[in-house]
């Protein structure tokens, strides 16, 4: 049911409000996401590093964080999250001690793999609730929101 | 810049995922209302229990979480937050002596009228990204994603 027209609960502006509606649906996607990748134990966050880092191979630490928007401190925890687990490596870089270039390990590359079917089914019953049109359009618009 | 051109880092199916980019924007519509509301020292969540609390004076603690999809723990916190600060109170119910009704103080109404102009403000901001009609087309779609 429509959340607008719960019965017996006004919600004032809320429903017409950018923030709020955009939280309630990441809310609903996140939640199949969920419950889609917990038998690998994957969360969203973990999804996108490791994206980022099977695209490309050798990347900083903050070079990654940047290009997701992950605050530093959050990237760590992350990260050390993935490692522990075996699917990422941080190798120091020749040029700077102090910095980290990321890979995937043999078990991470091999988990995107069986990962892709997932995200794919997924990704199809978010498209099935706007219509691949209404999929588009959504795209194009959430990218000029998240435009800084 | 668009993440989508950010030199150097292919994010791969990333900008092509609802969620992703559900995400991002709701990060950045956040980020303008953390700083729009610090003042106030008002958050997204914090806002909408008011809101809720001050249309629908007396409904209960359940009622309230479940309109706007808060788990009860996490609820919990959440308005002992706004107790404290005495911008809201709990009363028991003379039917139900486990049950609370909600109810905004007179600071609680007071705020939420201080509260309006930075709200308008905010959203003017957001709506300037898309566009009246984009607003629009982009509120529809974002219903029908949040939708169960």
């Amino acid at each position: 049911m429509d959340q607008n027209t719960k019965p017996g609960v006004d919600l004032g502006p809320l429903p017409e409000l950018i923030g709020y509606v955009l939280r309630r649906a990441q809310l609903v996607v996140f939640q199949d996401f969920f419950a889609a990748f917990a038998p690998y134990d994957i969360r969203p966050a973990q999804f996108a590093v490791l994206t980022v880092i099977e695209r490309n191979p050798g990347l900083t630490q903050s070079q990654v964080a940047a290009a997701l928007g992950i605050k530093r401190t959050n990237f760590v925890g992350l990260l050390n999250a993935l490692e522990t687990r075996g699917l990422a490596e941080r190798r120091q870089t020749a040029r700077d001690r102090r910095s980290y270039a990321l890979y995937l390990t043999a078990d991470g590359a091999a988990l995107m793999r069986k990962l892709k079917p997932v995200l794919k089914a997924h990704e199809s019953r978010m498209v099935a609730k706007v219509g691949a049109d209404g999929r588009d359009r959504l795209l194009a618009l959430l990218h000029e929101i998240a435009e800084a």
